[in-house]
């Protein structure tokens, strides 16, 4: 059956390595010899009690995760989070200052693609009388005047004095920027800037949906909230992985009596983390399958093999669009420091240019290569399945389209 | 592989056939010939949204689902519904009467068990100013006062006058009592009382969760909401299945304005409505493995079929539970005419029998019969993909059960 298998780019539910879907097929019918399938145990079982506990202790010493954050399992992917990021952390502000005006209550995005505007808009439908701050809109500083193209530098961000939340998307899945991990980069995520509370501590919300587990995470102990959903590069949709620092376990039903917008219990991140994340039932399928992931991904020699492997992916195709920028048959979509290692974008130049390459890549076995239709162009999605034999599979077909672009 | 498999009577996660299951493993590693496994396939290819749209009209069919009722699909279970018919109806509510003040908007809730009283507290923790009104308490009339153990006649319901939602849960999985089907039975659902609104409709919500596709669902098209995660009858745990009325689609965001409730996006039906059940990634595992086993029904004759097999699987249960209770060996642990087809509960009597009784089920292959960590006891549940020769087995041990402890 893995012959017929064509390698799939698409920007999620993405690629997921061939050992993986075996064994989950085999965990399908006998879970681990318990003689039950994976999708029909009891999520109270003893079995997977310990399958769960393993999966995150994959993530907590693959990540560094320190034992002040609580790393939780939940449903609803990166839309769900939207919401329970405001009302959690809008709730512990509430219990923090009780009797600030509501207006006073600020909460602060940096906008730098289409999610965390979506993130950022959801904010304002919750936000009941708290304000909402732009603290930094990157499409000021595109080449356009409007499109995300772009992380700006440091000087750029306006952050509040006491921010409920700090939020901010790591990697803009559509847009294809991310942030550099290099502290030193221009185009590095600015730390250093943003307004501590009294205590010392960040109410940092990161969106690390499409670039969890590629890469360690810069700072990782200083967030308040990281979250994740599984179907880019550690299983199937239908999981979402939260790294919750233990003061944001607040007790939401507390803060409503104080005024605070009651909190829907499957938001609550103290209900979760009180449950162990076992509330009601989990999707124990994508639980399984992103824990044969994650052993994996250690087996092969955790982050840091995948981080050389990743840089050495996005290199390669990044070079590729640069070498068909000299011919003028591709053009990059983002500026020079802001390229994602995980969505890289461009165009191919020229009436039906870009339908004459996705149909050849089709053709060549590759598929998902379409840009998202908000935005359009071509979007290779390089996630940890993605092996570097794909990318160069990949980058081959590139140089092919720009030497027959030139010779026609 | 299928040798070692045993029976599972679990509550949820429950079994699932194992035809199916063999085809799912297939799919995990190339779905529909795509040479894509379904979990790493894009939610927005056509080949997912023929087999959605196929998903939708295998569960309106046999459940004949008329065309005033949007079928919808979303993550986060039952617990997640317990709050989105809260906000969406109270929302609703707000656009009906938008100038009611709000002690007078009520929500009726019928207690008949665990899940229906745990539906009930969440609306008192999002009522904000509104009311719940307990139009029943089936532990009135319980034989001991405290537990729920029966359905009572209608003349004990008490329904506000124009309440925002009224609220049931056909089946209490954890208390095994269910609505009776035969609407001349004392037990069933009191519809004919219901308060009607001016136009005629009812904002009458059901919790299907354990019953839904194991018999036809009484007066279907009267219903407001009906909700039901598919880790039952239907598929692994990850999905849950909305029948709404096209009316209860209500603009949040302009009921939010007059002074209700903002909704979490993920909550609200709408949305969800508009995207077609997209609007995020949702769980194609889960959703997959359920249109696996809604095509293997209606191949077996749908739910006629299975409404006559759950009938007598359920009778042979409880028909071995009165022959033990003759010997003093078993007690029902639920009135006449309120016990559940799919969760049948009982206890062992005497010092050790239940552990006992545990024991050899497990050593003669069956699983998951120990009773919810509440209530404690037996339970056996018989969702769709129990045969009757599990059935059976389950039976004979039962009766050898009896006959060793009368010669004991």
């Amino acid at each position: 059956m893995s012959t017929s298998r064509v390698i799939n780019f698409g920007a999620g539910p993405s690629a997921l390595p061939q050992g993986v879907l075996k064994k989950a097929a085999q965990g399908l019918l006998n879970f681990n010899d318990t003689g039950i399938g994976i999708a029909e145990l009891s999520h109270r079982s003893k079995e997977f009690g310990a399958f769960l506990s393993n999966v995150e202790s994959l993530i907590r010493t693959q990540l560094d995760v320190p034992p002040t954050h609580s790393i939780l399992f939940t449903q609803g992917g990166g839309t769900a989070q939207f919401s329970a990021v405001v009302l959690n952390l809008l709730a512990r502000h509430r219990l923090l200052y009780p009797d600030l005006a509501d207006e006073h209550r600020v909460m602060d995005y940096v906008l730098t693609g289409s999610w965390s505007r979506k993130a950022h808009d959801e904010a304002r439908r919750l936000a009941r009388g708290a304000r909402v701050n732009v603290a930094l809109d990157a499409r000021r500083h595109s080449s356009d005047g409007v499109s995300f193209d772009n992380v700006p530098p440091h000087g750029e961000y306006a952050f509040s004095r006491a921010p409920a939340l700090i939020y901010y998307c790591e990697n803009e899945t559509i847009d294809g920027v991310q942030f550099s991990p290099d502290p030193d980069a221009r185009t590095s995520f600015p730390f250093a800037l943003l307004p501590r509370e009294p205590g010392g501590l960040l109410p940092l919300v990161g969106d690390h949906s499409s670039s969890f587990m590629s890469r360690p995470i810069p700072h990782l102990s200083e967030h308040a909230v990281i979250f994740a959903g599984a179907q880019k590069n550690l299983g199937p949709a239908g999981l979402t992985i939260l790294i919750v620092r233990q003061d944001c376990l607040v007790d939401v039903d507390a803060a409503a009596r104080l005024g605070a917008t009651p909190v829907p219990l499957c938001l609550s991140y103290r209900l979760l983390a009180q449950s162990k994340s076992l509330y009601n039932t989990p999707s124990l399928l994508s639980i399984y399958i992103t824990g044969l992931v994650l052993e994996q991904m250690r087996e092969l020699g955790g982050l840091a093999y995948f981080e050389a492997l990743n840089r050495t992916k996005a290199e390669k195709v990044y070079a590729a669009i640069r070498a068909g920028e000299k011919r003028g048959v591709f053009q990059g979509k983002v500026q020079a420091g802001s390229g994602s290692w995980m969505n890289v974008v461009f165009n191919a130049l020229g009436d039906g240019a870009e339908a004459r390459f996705l149909e050849g890549a089709e053709k060549a076995g590759m598929k998902g290569l379409k840009g998202h239709r908000s935005v359009g162009g071509i979007r290779a999605s390089l996630y940890n399945a993605i092996t570097e034999a794909d990318t160069d599979t990949l980058v081959q077909f590139m140089e092919k389209f720009v030497s027959e672009a030139d010779s026609a």
